[in-house]
């Protein structure tokens, strides 16, 4: 068994454990389902978002994770709040930069997040991760890149700049701090339509940081736990309604047994 | 086959393959309901509402859905500003009065978006539709009317005045601009036991009326999409819970084919 | 029969028959899932949150139920003006103090609705209720407890002290108002591990509570309620996911008969 199928069980094992409270100031889409995704992988999920609450709550938080899905400029008050005090406390927090690139609310909140707070882990389709550049230009996108390691290096050296490991999800997820580059196969062709499959992802990230402090195994093994449940959920459903159904039985029913040896992480390290 | 069967079809089609973005400023309780029934038909949601973004979101979108449920005043003014927007872009505009009638906030809010805006269809329940003329106590109500002709003519004129299409939703579904009528036949006794069916309905004739430019063939043919998916789910379902869960599964599973096959509209001209 | 048995199916008869509107200003994780329940048992829900229209819509209603997740400072004030109105035309109000103890925000707004309104019946687990007490020092925990009788004797000063009462849930629900005590078998060990279970727990009392205006049986028999429908659905899930779907299933299922035969409240008179 390798290091990294050892730290899937081990993880997921923890979570159930621990049960670390998870604090998500999210978008209203996805609340419900982000809440029922941590509670079934045996995480304890809170949403607060008023201003005057959310340092509180990340205090008592094992992960903080920030989501800029329906986004108002009152939201982005509180998640800088929160993130400042869970940056204080040494909390890890995880950012989705949900639709960062396509609106500048939505790109100015992710940009004024990795700035004003220490952010571990970002996790975010391609696009969503590329318009966090400052050098947008100067970068080939990682979409448009010809091979899997023109991809990976791409998305190593904006880790590097951002000074944070990046979950890129798609067909093939894939998790770089820039040093370390892990892929991550898994999930099903239904995941993208469901909404809020990759908010969920990014939570289970959460709640898998909260019992792992390496920001890149966390990521990955969090998102080989989701991919493995998705390809279950997959096998069942007939369709997006009862895969959602699926899926949730499957983040509560795997056991670490199951997840190591379903697990389907490689490593790729950086020159 | 009839026109409007063959529309049905092809509207289907295109919602699939073009995928159009629909932006949704929708109420907090269906906002989750709403976008997974846009991925499962096939078309791209998103929900946003802040002041600062819904501009942005508007241009880029195929149709915009305002749903006047769980309102505030600064969700008005956001639907103002998209419906603007949008008006001028020349893009279709769906309304969803949701308790037009109810309250003074939700009446007010809803006269606001016609008076504001060029709204294409208003989909809503007899008495949300009613409540939106603005010489109520003249018209007789549809619930009220003694023949289905009846109530045709009552919303004819409805429309006539409001100039837009109504889209009224029932036992058999009524859309109507004043010159044309179709009826629509569909549905399960089990929709009203689901909250947001209603709200649904709204944002699949957003989804095919970006695909369709004529708002009568538009809302008529989604419509009859949405009721044969109610009929599906229903005959598999046991209770509200297994309903919901068959009807995104049917809405995913359900070929043009099948649509043009189980369609069920009829039209009356009006003299 | 005993009395309260007898009172059950009444109480899901009359909700059946009368479909009592309820107006929830609730957190936006369980929106959804509150309206669904109440929709499911034969109740008509709806959620109203603006400062400008709870009034009316309070005024409609046959119970109010205020719920203080994802609370904000806007939320408590309209919470508060719903209350007052509430309180003003004799409606039941059922309170959940959600995190009530956890963070001051939400202590305080429960704290204030209870001084500012007439609240009937206050839901929640023990430590949320026990955080209302002003004298929470001088008082012995529920959680800590030797006995289920000595439970049942703090609860009981506690609901006199506030001048409600209080249904506290767990593997065992108590309700009483310090004079009766109600104990109520029933639910599922998946129940915990969905998101909103507490929440429609509350709004069950809502409904029941707008057909019967005894509080104590209005909260037991609604639990009594909830917790067979739990129960139902738990021995049919395999896992969180399915589980939600056989509940609202069951929800919708369950006849008053069913109810009568399969209701375990057990009574408890205090000296």
């Amino acid at each position: 068994m390798s290091d990294l199928v050892r730290k899937a069980a081990e993880n997921l094992t923890a979570v159930r454990r621990s049960k670390p409270l998870i604090h998500n100031i999210t978008n209203f889409v996805v609340m419900n389902t982000t809440a029922n995704a941590l509670l079934a992988c045996g995480a304890s999920p809170v949403m607060a978002h008023a201003e005057n609450e959310v340092e509180e709550m990340a205090a008592f938080a094992g992960a903080l994770v920030l989501n800029i899905g329906t986004l108002t400029d009152s939201w982005v008050a509180s998640m800088l709040k929160a993130g400042r005090k869970a940056t204080e406390l040494g909390k890890p927090i995880v950012l989705d930069p949900v639709g960062s690139g396509a609106t500048r609310l939505r790109t100015d909140a992710a940009r004024s997040i990795l700035a004003g707070t220490r952010v571990s882990v970002v996790r975010g389709n391609a696009s969503e991760i590329l318009s966090l550049s400052g050098q947008a230009a100067a970068i080939r996108g990682v979409d448009s890149c010809d091979s899997v390691g023109d991809a990976a290096r791409v998305a190593g050296q904006l880790a590097l700049e951002l000074g944070v490991t990046l979950a890129i999800t798609g067909p093939t997820d894939l998790v770089t701090d820039g040093r370390r580059t892990l892929f991550v196969e898994g999930g099903h062709a239904l995941m993208p339509c469901v909404t809020g499959t990759g908010c969920t992802a990014s939570a289970l990230v959460g709640a898998f940081h909260a019992v792992d402090p390496d920001p890149v195994s966390a990521a990955a093994t969090a998102l080989a736990f989701f991919g493995l449940a998705g390809e279950r959920a997959g096998a069942r459903a007939e369709g997006p309604g009862s895969f959602q159904v699926h899926l949730l039985d499957a983040l509560y029913a795997i056991t670490p047994e199951e997840l190591a040896a379903g697990c389907r992480i490689r490593e790729e390290r950086h020159v």
